[in-house]
């Protein structure tokens, strides 16, 4: 835990500089407009320690797969986002002195992210080392509404300097990768230089050939009047930029608004790639920075006017929701198939920019209730047009006939991880693809989807079920050997109970939908039939004798499902006993003491009561919460806010809220002592789900919208905006549950145990 | 499986070159003295595909650790002994030829490794592109009577070649090594030159800063007669030799002899190195070639006048047993408790020449018995010199109190391996040191090792598992969770039987001689007792508990010990099964496939059932042999033997035989398709086992030497020596056996059930 910022319903803020804070703010105050984004990173250099990192969305690098022993199986070449030049970079030139915070003193400090309106704000003073006094106002922006542009705003006014100041806007390539062999080369730099007003840098990604175009061009101003700087042109092979200076005395202010377009060959023709991005920082220039402003301000209303969940009386869980859905947003927009979110956003190098699970997880059900928009459609057509590639992966492991594995890591379809018990074992992650499928159909009410792509997708993946299990003779059930469940803190168990049942689920849904689509939609499921082989007969006994013969661990006594095979053998213990300076263990136990203990990284047993909740009475999920909440040390960020969910459907309140506030300030509050890395981004919806389906306890009952709020101790209300088959409601729990129909027709929901029916524009109370 | 060399009991032939089998007889034709050794590498360049490499015992480099994920408790660098320069090196050169076989047509292909001599032969007839046709005639020889010397006598004849001929000695440091970044630097050349008649070149490792000087001379003769040669120094930095010329004619020849000195820093004083090599390289001239031949004659006499083992009627197997002691002995002499015997010996990079399980697994047993020079006393003593680390090293991983664990994988004592499941988990490495220990007493009659050195290892690997088991409370049995056992294809594993097992015998071995050094050695044990901190009462009883309740899987029904939880919930199959292009598995099958299927790389219970044979009883054996044998792929060279050994005992000679045989011709056969990589050193004496242990059925029962023989069919006879408290005795077994007693005081010995009284110098039969 590290809380240094300071608590505002719409602003993060840090209002004193502390160079040991300097990676954890640099990841905090990211900043991002979904097509590219960076870490908090000071404009100027800063001499000292520090993470600088810039991203940019879908331009992957293909590195060597370094493992110590080779494994059959394993990728070769792993894709991953690597840290590409910094569009950021402007440095502030006295006559013999160059302003660094690490070698100046700082007065006074004062950064701000005002989420309202995703503007980054730094308001510095400095003296430098020779006593010259200055005022530092930053304006930081990663255009929302026009989503090739980068503008900033940098602005300095001297208290004693008399003298030339230059700032030094530059495009900058000289960048190091943290995870980087000494002398491994990332980017190729096709051509750099500069026109009269406008520097440009064109690179390229080694192997995969991706390519990121940089143009920027600038307007300089002295008190506050436009002036002609005789630039100087910088053109070194990895830099591009100007000098522009201005005689100051004290009093005096030069401001520089850097306008940056930053175009990629996701979206353009490579050849065009100069041309077009040397267009757009003009163009920018022309518009101007007050109405580039105004099109940023007018889509962050629009998210906000969807997505915002207001908290009365608890400023921190306020300001802590409020980040994480900025902070999705600002990572990924949902308007292109062949983007997806990984783990770290925009923020670091961890995890690559890749796929992981925790979309389908976390952040597709966020997106489903969150919006109106066909967001998840394009996260589920990912996976769907990686299909082959799942299929590929699967043939290479041994699987056969069209089952397809999905990667554990990827951005291209290809597995980009390379440790067995992960890569190989940690496999329900197929499961979650074909829940998040299903849910799809559930939430929009249409099974559209599932005919024309989802269903290929369920049968491959209950083809690799039905190869994958085994039989047991002692037990005459069927197994699943060999497996890492959800809590990564073990490894290569044998019926990890939640892979089994939502392997078990995965073959009911296929079998079910199977038959929909049929009668349904006849041509597709003709196309689906033909294009997968299917021997309907079959492979449809062969999955129902599996749903029916699958082994499920369970503790009758105990009244729980065990987690695996021999999890009861462990020493059980409390978290508590774990002393607090060897929290989190994985970062100070040996792998083999973490395995063996009976410590759980994140929900397991329990994110099966949650996925299939309706499957489970209260009382089964409460003796499982009992027994397993308190041996669960929450070091995956994907896992507290499920526990929040099923403790708020117990009716443990406060224990619900300790768990939403742990996953809503997880990186501003740095739980886990890694924010520094970087953010986690795509555990950030968990705290809107915590809310939305833990708070409000909403379901889906027999198709029915059902809600069953309960409210911690210390808010006075809380709201928010779910969508739900066509329909946009709003929500507020205080004294009293009030939900309107903003949008849609005319629907029953249920509260707690009553149905009532909802009509646009009246808003339906009932008393808490 | 491979099979291209000719069969002969003395003699490894290759007479026919094939470049498809290089790599392989490169390593098949590897030589060592126990300082040092090489792959068969042609003395000369050989332009097209091939694994060169020469090694220097305990010469190592310590090399970053390359893993994906890093795991706490993982070594940040990892010893290994390097590929070094390339002491053989000559080149032949014609006019304007350089003699390369890769580019050369070879008219006549022959080599040849005399194994009773310890010379290996090359006779290869050539023409070069230009149509010059040549004899060639090498002999090699690592000098194992003088252990810093290296002789090669290479000789020319012209049969059509008239013009200048020229052969160039060097050595060279310009070698790569396999597994090497491509810009990692492993060897700093800290001087190289050549004086008048002497080329040197002094070498560091990075890091570790082990140096290695290398000085040759050499003698030059046309037609027999020595002959000035105009010589012309190569003074390269990485290279120094000479250039030694001659005018020929056809019929005429020309002869090199190489005399390498080969110094290290573990011998040698640093500053002394080159002087020293020098001088040592000008004496070998002077003493001449064939004094020194006849030196290294007389070494492999000696060694073979005590290991020998021969056998009637069968020539392979012959060839193959010889093989083994051949390569093990010139890999180790056993004088040097700093050095112990890579898995690959001097003949391949990989397991970079670090001390496995193996050395106390394999080779110690062998040692023990086959001769009485005190070899096994430097073995152990390598482990207890390495004690410290190993408290180290358990300490890492969370232990305390003295607890040891010693590492997988070491050169200097301190873990080199990082996969979690082997390094943190096979942990039952730690209990075949015990063993080791024990045997000594046993096969020794003398504690005193015990009390001076072993004792205290004992107590810190109790200690170890006190810590490391843990109390079930459903079983109300201590468990071992989380471990690798023998049988790598499974990882991660609870109550391995095997693991289990030996604990406990490791603990009552602990508590055993605590009690007899205690009477027999009071002022040792005083010192132990002080030196450990050992809470004697206190922790005999918490050893004792563990002794008597630990858990240790069993199926009755089945009459079998079960390999670990879980396993018979696998699908079991025996091996064939596995379609033969399928197999060794492991080239072949992902991790996981083979993690989940049943089969077994090594032996794990039965290793078991071997090393604590007088525990069990024949039927027991047998059930356990018939349920385990059919699923075990033996794609560990650990493996066979010890099956061909337990086949032997009941009365599966037919089944031994073909173990036997696996064991024996591993490598010369290539079974697992991997002889190219270099040699199974470590597991060679097993075929040495398998005949005394098995065939011969020796085993020490109630303290009594017992004999209880089988022969194979197609064996007339076999004979072999073993060393047993001061005795030697010769056993032959053909259609009786014949034990005498070579040397030694009067010994009772059992032959199957009978006991009778050996006196030296006369022999006993003994109807088969």
């Amino acid at each position: 835990m590290k809380r240094y910022l300071k608590t505002d319903e719409w602003n993060i803020i840090e209002d004193n500089f502390n160079a040991d804070n300097l990676r954890m703010s640099e990841s905090i105050f990211s900043l991002g407009n979904g097509r590219f984004g960076q870490r908090g990173n000071f404009e100027e250099p800063y001499s000292s320690d520090s993470y600088r990192g810039s991203f940019v969305a879908g331009v992957t690098f293909l590195d060597r797969t370094r493992v110590g022993w080779w494994k059959n199986g394993f990728p070769v070449f792993y894709s991953r986002i690597p840290n590409a030049a910094d569009w950021s970079h402007i440095s502030l030139r006295l006559i013999d002195e160059e302003l660094d915070l690490a070698q100046w003193d700082v007065n006074t400090f004062n950064r701000r992210l005002d989420m309202k309106v995703g503007i980054a704000y730094r308001d510095v003073e400095v003296t430098s080392p020779k006593g010259n006094r200055l005022r530092i106002h930053v304006e930081h922006i990663n255009n929302m509404a026009h989503p090739d542009l980068c503008i900033i705003k940098y602005n300095v006014t001297s208290i004693n300097y008399t003298g030339k100041a230059s700032l030094v806007p530059s495009l900058n390539a000289i960048v190091t990768n943290k995870d980087d062999e000494p002398n491994e080369k990332i980017w190729n730099i096709l051509r750099s230089g500069a026109t009269k007003d406008c520097a440009y840098l064109w690179t390229q990604t080694r192997r995969e050939d991706a390519q990121v175009c940089y143009a920027m061009t600038y307007q300089f101003l002295k008190n506050g009047k436009e002036t002609v700087a005789n630039p100087i042109r910088i053109e070194k092979e990895q830099q591009a930029g100007f000098s522009l200076g201005a005689g100051m005395k004290p009093g005096d202010n030069i401001t520089l608004i850097k306008y940056t377009a930053i175009t990629t060959s996701l979206y353009y023709e490579r050849q065009n790639l100069i041309d077009h991005s040397i267009a757009q920082a003009q163009q920018a220039k022309t518009t101007g920075w007050d109405t580039l402003v105004s099109h940023h301000l007018q889509a962050w209303a629009d998210i906000w006017n969807e997505m915002d969940v207001t908290i009365e009386g608890d400023p921190e869980a306020q300001q802590g929701i409020r980040y994480n859905i900025f902070q999705l947003c600002q990572t990924y927009r949902g308007d292109d198939p062949r983007l997806n979110i990984g783990p770290k956003g925009f923020t670091g190098e961890k995890y690559g920019g890749n796929t992981y699970w925790n979309t389908e997880l976390c952040c597709v059900p966020f997106f489903q209730l969150s919006t109106p928009r066909e967001i998840v459609k394009n996260l589920l057509t990912y996976r769907y047009n990686q299909l082959p590639k799942a299929i590929e992966n699967a043939r290479k492991l041994g699987f056969k006939d069209g089952a397809a594995l999905f990667p554990q890591v990827t951005s291209n379809g290809e597995e980009c991880h390379s440790e067995w018990e992960i890569t190989f074992e940690e496999i329900h992650r197929n499961n979650i693809i074909v829940y998040a499928i299903t849910q799809h159909a559930a939430m929009t009410g249409s099974k559209n989807y599932i005919a024309k792509y989802g269903l290929e997708v369920m049968i491959a993946i209950s083809r690799f079920w039905s190869q994958r299990v085994s039989f047991s003779t002692p037990k005459q059930k069927y197994v699943i050997l060999g497996v890492t469940g959800p809590d990564e803190y073990e490894n290569n168990v044998d019926n990890n109970w939640y892979t089994n049942y939502s392997c078990v689920q995965c073959l009911r849904m296929t079998l079910k939908y199977l038959e929909a689509i049929a009668g349904e939609y006849p041509n597709d499921y003709a196309r689906v039939r033909r294009a997968t082989n299917l021997r309907q007969q079959e492979e449809a006994e062969r999955w129902r004798d599996i749903i029916d013969r699958m082994y499920l661990p369970e503790d009758k006594e105990l009244g729980i499902f065990v987690q695996h095979d021999g999890y009861l053998d462990k020493v059980l213990e409390s978290t508590d006993a774990i002393p607090p300076e060897e929290r989190p263990i994985n970062q100070h136990w040996s792998w083999d003491r973490i395995l063996r203990s009976c410590y759980i990284k994140q929900s397991d047993v329990l994110l099966g009561l949650y996925l299939y909740h309706s499957h489970f009475d209260e009382e089964t999920i409460r003796r499982n919460f009992e027994f397993y909440e308190g041996m669960t040390v929450h070091e995956s960020s994907l896992s507290p806010h499920i526990h929040a969910i099923l403790a708020a459907r117990i009716g443990k309140v406060e224990k619900a809220y300790q768990l939403f506030l742990h996953a809503t300030r997880l990186d501003l509050d740095d739980y886990n002592n890694e924010t520094h890395q970087g953010l986690h981004i795509t555990s950030m919806p968990g705290s809107w789900l915590a809310i939305v389906r833990g708070f409000a306890g909403m379901q889906v009952l027999n198709k029915m919208l059902s809600f069953s709020p309960v409210i911690p101790d210390n808010w006075k209300s809380y709201s928010f905006k779910v969508n739900y088959r066509g329909r946009t409601l709003h929500i507020r729990v205080g004294k009293e549950i009030s939900i309107s129909l903003i949008a849609g027709e005319e629907l029953s929901i249920q509260i707690y145990e009553n149905v009532y029916s909802l009509k646009e524009g009246r808003e339906l109370n009932y008393e808490l």
